[in-house]
């Protein structure tokens, strides 16, 4: 039984585990001021070529998220998501609890585009009674997206241009962002990201790390106090050499885009199966999530052998499965279920 | 340059680094479902005595603090905390941010008492206004307490009466809670507490853990959705494998309590040689904690060598320091801090 | 000029003022202790034919139902409402500043249909991974809703049992109740309501009073410490006579449905008069709003005499109004209206 | 029986009540944009000497300290207030409610001292750990003080000194605002006030109206959208005009002081009449609220004649007793207590 269920069923990437064992009984200092966390923040600024960029250390892509949110807005204000957003769906009412509306609106291809933000946004500008409204202060975009997709260095662009004109910050979730960044079918660069965001993070957990995410901050009025913004909402961590010594690592030698090239690389030979097999997806996917549609007895001869998750079932006997691959991927459960599907 | 400054400089008990390397590669479940962690909850219910209770990993104690206080309460309900009370200093008004008072009460020996409760408690419910005051509905207490002392268990026995008695919970903070069960001075042990308490967690973080703390839900109103609560707040990890697999190891062979009193033995050795050069202390402590009273030079000679937390500057040319030690102090640095105060 | 912009362009209905008048330098008790408070709510309790009702006043509709909403809800719970719920759009995520996610979902003629409310609550129920969503625990209907349609008996039955049969509340929104027990479309009751429902409110400041809003709790666990939830979310007045004489007025002699019955009839008044001018409505109404489609220029020749609500401007050069009516509507200013449309 | 148990007991001055009625049928503008609220504004304004303040209308003391609070705090940041405040005791935890902290520090004569805060904020700047901490950010006093007491124009000036010192803000609860410019313990003006701090409230609820008060804002970061925020605390009230037209009322001819200074007058004779009778009292009060310490049997001989509040029971068998007065407070009555003392 091998699973393509998600990208974090694995520890973490071997290189990390063997630099926590050799600092393991070295003292450093904590709550985030450890040298290794420092040398790390550094290394993330080059990588995103922002000097001025301050980059803060989370346990958790919802923690990130709802730190990050309530951090920019105030209590009135909310965040323009697509309904598949994380934040809409899949964090408890995450962001709610810290007292913000999620204002969602539809997903094309799993994307918000800067046409539609233009057009919600009038309408609230343009409502004479907008002061008893939640104010929109932030458009919150994944990339990859929860299906898999992509924004393009344009759209992405395009988002940002609509933002600043409208004095709405733009966040990006960057859960799955090594699998973007490695993607074949992205011409959007970590330094494109930060300059266009006013806040993104680096996805660890789901890239190669044990446990982590780096948060990117990049407008200056949403870097005050925010150590103790984090604090407050249980993400500072004591030992924060444990996240330090991760990104620190992920982040040398290139190491974090090499390891994601390898779960692209393995979803590309799926994508191929799939096709080859004229299997129809969800949404053409370049990414390290695949969404193919399979006939019912497919799927059913499939799972003693392979685990993976079930996104929706249509009612004409088939069934959108997410099959996901990752740093971790072995080379040869990819070729035999390629092999499996083939000859069903 | 040695630091006694706190318990947790150092990364994880070489077991817990071993377990992890070990496991790496196998795939396991997600978000709390992995077999390790549910392995560690039985062994920690089993340590308890409780087969009741419900085990939850947390990663870090600010987090399950506040997930556990606002799982417990109603909007306008507080908690009784000593003044000096983690939640009610250093947590950056974390329970606030979930919407509660926390009832700060003067500490004795940084204590509270059960007869302070009670009568706090009879003022609140004899007030003719009590409808416009916060209704208290909690009990924080901290075992060790933030200056190392120590509730025996006729003390704890009493709070929990009390809490009975008022329909109060008790919810106790464990972070240290291994230097606490190791203690020469403690005669409660973890059945104990799991017989008297509503909630309490067994700190891991400071204990030889690399990260996380390990929450025990006794009373059944407190489990109610628990998992999604915690998910709310940025506590549900998506590689649980990493909390389950470290609390199963702290709680195979009695390992816990086994490293935890190693610093112990190293406290009693540093309390021994601070009583024979005649220093007073801030209050006697049993645990790894140890808060000796300098005169102002020593202090200052011990500085280039030892890193020390510096409590608190005294009118009189003294100060009060604290010394921490853990699982992981070097018993040649105690030795040597010893003959350093000895021969000043 | 004359304003059917709204239903609260005049003060109070002038028994109302006279009441307040008479007992002016009576001295009370405070804060909900008065004896107007209690035998108004003792009225309430009668004429909804549930002597275990609690009933409280609030200032508002927003205050009513955010404090209710908080009050039912435990922090990781939402609430179903129609996306034109007044929760989801006029009170500036006043729900999601106590913590709460509204589920919006789409309105059939301004209503929610037990079906509907069905199938997503089953969505909810069989996913999966529904630990991380938000658990739906509430419907919240208005009634007349926000487009001026009414729930039939039969309609909030299905509702109310699709709701005991998943564990939700039913709250009712009754900002214009008076104006729908009033309504000859109308065949729900008063009664029906407080069995139907957990909790609803009985309307006042769009149904003659001064200010205010009465509160109605059947449901046990919605009632514990109420008060004091009041109190925190700013809803207990000193001077709480001013409400409870109100509401002693209107449920005296059957002032309330009294006083709406004009409205209706206002209303219907329009409505006839719209329909002989060979008008189209958003939506049928047989309550104190009425939406016609007027042409632009019929639209523009009435702005200097009339205030009204402009609702939606169409692209084929019609616009959607809005027209209230009320307890203080002029008869007079009714028939000129109509006779302007009519001659134009 | 006749009671001086507080200063809400009567409906609102004849004034008023008259304005209410005679403009009863008018049909105005609503949700803050009727005339009368723009020329209520404009008055106090005037009153004020502040042509740059804000004016938004509450509906009581506890909705609007948290509104204001909470619109002018981030996330992390905590009030200082005397442990005595309004917002520490009796508001049902509203403040935290919202999120914050109540920072409590000791009263001396029911105020707080520049000297306090500015010690008590200096250990928080000078705290390593800081950043772990609640960040103070505002100062509340309430003026008079819970037990009756008025800050002196030298007081308030220091404590607005040590604020802007510090990037504090000072925010001044005025829920009995008249009986403090009115008493003849008292240099402080309005001007004062509206000079000195960042935002204040002007009570009307205890000071003459039915209903409501008048917050000032004056600093420019504490204005952005701030009927927003109102909206979605549930402190925007649809027909505005009962606010406006009160403080309208009360800011022409002086009525608001006018009516205050009978409160005072009357307290003054009781405060007379209480010393020559050699009564000891908690606190030296110029204002309308007097703290008389009675014996035991006084008190019960009084308690069938006069509703009082018992503040506090003494071990020596006295009891410290409030009488407040107001402007609604009986000649005759007073004259009849005094002398029911005097020959006790």
């Amino acid at each position: 039984m091998y699973s393509f269920s998600n990208d974090y069923s694995e520890g973490a990437h071997p290189i990390i585990l063997e630099r926590l064992s050799s600092t393991n009984m070295d003292q450093t200092d904590v709550y985030g001021d450890d040298s290794y966390s420092a040398h790390a923040a550094e290394l993330i600024r080059a990588a995103c070529g922002r000097e001025d960029a301050e980059v803060h250390f989370f346990l958790g892509g919802t923690q990130a998220n709802f730190t990050i949110i309530c951090a920019a807005l105030r209590s009135y204000q909310g965040v323009y998501s697509s309904s598949l957003g994380h934040i809409n769906t899949h964090e408890a009412g995450a962001i709610e609890h810290t007292g913000h509306k999620v204002l969602a609106l539809s997903a094309t291809a799993g994307k918000l585009t800067a046409a539609q933000i233009e057009e919600s946004h009038l309408l609230y500008l343009n409502d004479p009674k907008r002061e008893h409204w939640v104010q929109p202060k932030m458009v919150y975009v994944s990339h990859p997206t929860e299906v898999g997709t992509l924004y393009s260095r344009r759209e992405l662009t395009e988002l940002a241009d609509v933002c600043r004109k409208y004095g709405l910050y733009l966040y990006l979730d960057g859960a799955r962002l090594g699998y973007a960044l490695a993607s074949p079918g992205s011409d959007l660069t970590l330094k494109d990201i930060a300059q266009l965001c006013d806040a993104f993070y680096i996805g660890g957990t789901k890239c190669g790390a044990l446990i982590g995410e780096a948060a990117v901050l990049l407008t200056p009025e949403l870097k005050t106090d925010f150590h103790t913004i984090m604090k407050q909402n249980g993400a500072v961590l004591a030992k924060s050499r444990l996240l330090g010594l991760q990104f620190e690592a992920l982040f040398t030698d290139n190491l974090y885009e090499k390891i994601c090239r390898h779960g692209i690389d393995m979803a590309m030979c799926l994508k191929e199966g799939f096709a080859a097999k004229g299997l129809a997806v969800v949404a053409e996917s370049f990414t390290n999530q695949q969404f193919p549609i399979l006939p019912e007895n497919m799927y059913r001869s499939l799972l003693p052998m392979y685990a993976m998750g079930s996104w929706e079932v249509y009612s004409n006997g088939t069934r959108a499965v997410r099959f996901c691959t990752s740093w971790a991927t072995s080379e040869e459960q990819v070729g035999k279920l390629i092999r499996d599907i083939k000859s069903f």
